[in-house]
């Protein structure tokens, strides 16, 4: 189903109900661009490769969610697939909101307009989001604002921030007194009229102050004025009407519902994201590392610094998270699966040993007939479609009826693990626990003139045999040999070269100057609000108010471990 | 006419042919965003305000450029107006070419989407560019290359720049060994028989380069390997086809001038503009100034720090602008025109006391039946609409038969001088000599407490009559009196505020601090391609390759100027 934001609001209940009753989440987002910092190279430690994707990926936007609900029916032994294509697009709340300014990538563009993603539905119609920092921001400025004016006089004008400045009023310059004393004659006119409404001519926004102050001193409450917008955006004009004190003051609760109902749209698409988290569902997604990371960081909190912060974060939000790409290359998988791209697993995974669990989508809901790979609905779908085949087998391997579900103690090796794309010797991220530290002495460090190619490296180390190369930039790469017994022989005879410089990994990672890795930090049990199970508990709308909390203590508990150390 | 990478080559010499017949060139820019740093404000200077735009503007992408060449026709008494909307996307030449990455403001999309603006067609068909100075940096790439080959052995492989590293030989380790060798199987049974070519598996980079690398030292010259995209992009093959000497040498002639279509190609729109700016032709923009930096800046050469330098490079490219925004600000249409956004400006000029031209489209060419405003094209060609009117206007006020056309009088009050937005006592940058310096003895600098609003400053001010206010920041502003005569009693009443500090405008202004105007260059006559009347001079292809020298000659002439300062 195709979500913008102008059906958002029908349907976001229906997204909610299929989020209830859903086994697992399948997920995956499309941005306008991948990485804008150093390369991502085969010797990145996780937090290396965290820093890269969280200084170089984030101010990327974050164009298309795809969400697929499935739910596994045991009588009927099939799963229902809900599949949710979202538009997203931080279009400015009003005037005064702020105006993002976000990086785009030509080459990440280019293919996906190429895959027939609709970028003009995105710009024009997708749907807003605000993160709870800037709910919470814009909330406190409105009952501010609200407050002040309970204080005042009621409204007399509807509107922008412009509101308790016209209540005063201003000195009319000469040049302009001809101009004013028009539109107060006209406004007389009106007054006395069987009129409704007048409409003034379009002016600019000095004039339109002149006009409100000297209307609010002459004609005090008897009038109502309020600034419109023209045809195609174009005119800013002042729309009268007659009033009295208490339609003034119905007016004005009016306009704070309607500026409170804005605030509440313009949290648009933090809404799905929460409800998700809401859930404490199993979520799946394929190579998810940079999807979580923009999830986390749009929808949620801006991401911390240190990777085991960041780890923590994801287990309060997100409490079970599951990556196929990664579960496609471990065991049983790894053996029968060359290729973990989306499109290569999904063709592999429809062929022998593998069987295909029946996959329905309801009656009157728009699923797939056709691929539209790229598509961010469809892709998380697909990702589900994968997930299913691979518990099914998994499921069968050991002798089970029924594919392994969310809850299973056969998924427990795929489960917090996210994918770490390109790593030679560290498969995955560990979310809940240490990251491997595999050895690296057969790898170096070298730095070389910048006219330097592979094959000058390939001849460098050919006393040593084969080679893999993980550069870094133009003068400088990680070289990791083949055989692993020559490292000690190569560091002797190259570590005094004159053109070029060799240092072993441990020496060239200083332990001073990296990241340490702590461990991670365990919310006490008390705090999380889903139990070890991936169970869901009772959980009301308050509860993103509590991860807010939670994320505080959060902070303090480390920020007091630091201190400690 | 629409214009796409698909249809650039076809319609260039048409493109070429309006150029050269035209009268006048109306041109139009549409950008992914407007402003990325501090605001613009009422009181910049032209290098204040040229600044803000170099540092905070030219981040964004050009993503459309309309160009409506105008012919007049003196036995007909009629213009012909010939309007060209080109798509611009700088989608990278191969892998190895750069990956651009650029800014978008979120109100910028939305409003151009909403207009209609078709972003899927940009992205996917848009024009790429190339900067002369890339141009050449590729250029000598390419050569540097290419000589290397000539040097060798005729090249072997075709595609990227694996060639030089693929040509010397690769151990193959153990675990690749098999695969290696069944490769080479296949390739001798391929040699053996009668097929043509033959599609090796999709096999990823690593694998490829030991391929190359073995399969030359097995085969020498009598196959040709070329690296081939799967279907949607995914993977890459090798294809193995029969070769002996000659067809080697052949196949990599081929390649070569392919290599160089391709980066004539890349070039793409920067031809355009160059075309533009060889043709020596008045060139008219509504509101253009940062139209103009955007073309100079990516279409020509990095702007310079100094707006003086900027002045003499624009000269050095576009000799003669004009801009229609500034001109109907100017008497005797100033007092005609009220409001000079470009839909305004049409309206009025549509109505008494103007009269509209003939204009027409040239028969089977696609002109404008209905308005598309914030199309490039169609605002190009409006802006050539306004113009022909206004100098219309000019010629019958002055009791001549036709308009006043380049090369009359009539227009030099208005050329080479672009409007400067919002600014209150400086209309505009005169790019042909010093900048107004008005006075602003009744302005004054006020810094005061963040949460003080414009009522505040207009109470602070009260005793001294009506204000303008120009905001700096949450904390600061200029405040221009509209009673001069009150300055110096302003000044002694306010300057020893305690919550807030205001400073005269001169004060504020440290004249060792700000940038000192210096005077424009002028371009000694010799150099300029383009005689005083704007009329063309004969022009050659090499006239880029000189633009490029003068640029430098004129880089060294203000560094000498500065030296000896």
């Amino acid at each position: 189903m195709e979500i913008t934001r102008h059906n958002f609001k029908q349907v976001i209940d229906q997204v909610s109900e299929a989020v209830d009753e859903a086994s697992f989440l399948c997920i995956d987002g499309e941005f306008t661009g991948l990485n804008n910092g150093p390369a991502l190279h085969g010797f990145d430690t996780p937090q290396e490769r965290y820093d890269k994707l969280r200084k170089g990926s984030l101010d990327f936007l974050f164009v298309q969610f795809g969400l697929c609900a499935f739910k596994y029916e045991t009588e009927e032994s099939r799963f229902v697939a809900r599949p949710f294509n979202f538009y997203i697009f931080p279009r400015p709340l009003n005037r005064n909101a702020p105006d993002c300014r976000f990086l785009c990538q030509a080459s990440s563009l280019h293919f996906l307009a190429s895959q027939g993603m609709d970028f003009n539905k995105v710009f024009r119609d997708g749907i807003p989001y605000l993160s709870p920092v800037d709910e919470q921001q814009m909330r406190d400025t409105l009952d501010q604002k609200h407050a002040t004016q309970q204080l005042h006089s009621p409204p007399f004008t509807s509107g922008t921030s412009q509101t308790s400045d016209s209540s005063r009023s201003i000195q009319v310059p000469a040049e302009h007194k001809d101009f004013i004393q028009q539109t107060l004659t006209r406004i007389q006119s009106f007054i006395d009229s069987e009129e409704e409404s007048l409409q003034l001519e379009p002016c600019n926004a000095y004039l339109r102050k002149l006009i409100y102050s000297t209307v609010k001193n002459k004609f005090s409450s008897s009038v109502y004025l309020e600034t419109k917008v023209g045809e195609q955006n174009q005119h800013y004009f002042i729309e009268v009407s007659k009033a009295n004190e208490e339609v003034l003051k119905k007016r004005g609760e009016e306009k704070r519902q309607q500026e409170l109902d804005e605030l509440d749209d313009a949290v648009g698409m933090s809404k799905i994201i929460r409800m998700i988290c809401q859930s404490g569902k199993l979520v799946i997604g394929h190579n998810m590392l940079l999807d979580v990371l923009h999830l986390v960081h749009k929808f949620s909190y801006p991401l911390p610094q240190e990777i085991d912060e960041f780890k923590s974060l994801v287990n309060c939000l997100f409490p079970r998270l599951l990556d196929t790409k990664l579960m496609a290359s471990m065991h049983p998988f790894k053996e029968l699966v060359s290729n973990t791209t989306l499109g290569d697993l999904e063709a592999t995974l429809g062929k022998e040993p593998f069987k295909v669990p029946v996959i329905v989508f309801p009656e009157d809901f728009p699923g797939y007939e056709t691929a539209q790979e790229h598509q961010a609905g469809y892709d998380a779908y697909i990702t589900g479609r994968c997930f299913t085949i691979m518990a099914n087998y998994l499921g069968k391997f050991k002798s089970q009826s029924k594919p392994a579900l969310p809850g299973s103690a056969l998924l427990e090796p795929f489960v917090n693990k996210l994918y770490l794309m390109r790593v030679q010797d560290i498969p995955y991220v560990n979310l809940t626990g240490q990251d491997l530290k595999p050895n690296r002495d057969h790898v170096f460090h070298v730095t070389f003139p910048k006219e330097w190619k592979s094959n000058d490296l390939y001849q460098l180390f050919r006393p040593f045999g084969p080679i893999y190369i993980a550069w870094i930039d133009d003068v400088s790469a990680f070289v990791a040999l083949n055989k692993k017994d020559q490292s000690d022989l190569a560091y002797k005879m190259l570590c005094e070269g004159v053109s070029y410089r060799v240092r072993r990994y441990g020496d060239h990672k200083d332990p001073n100057t990296s990241h340490g890795r702590k461990r991670p930090l365990s919310l006490p049990e008390t705090f999380a609000p889903w139990n070890g199970e991936g169970k869901r508990l009772k959980v009301t709308s308050s509860d993103v108010g509590r991860s807010v909390i939670l994320y505080n203590i959060l902070k303090m508990i480390m920020f007091l471990k630091r201190q400690n150390q």
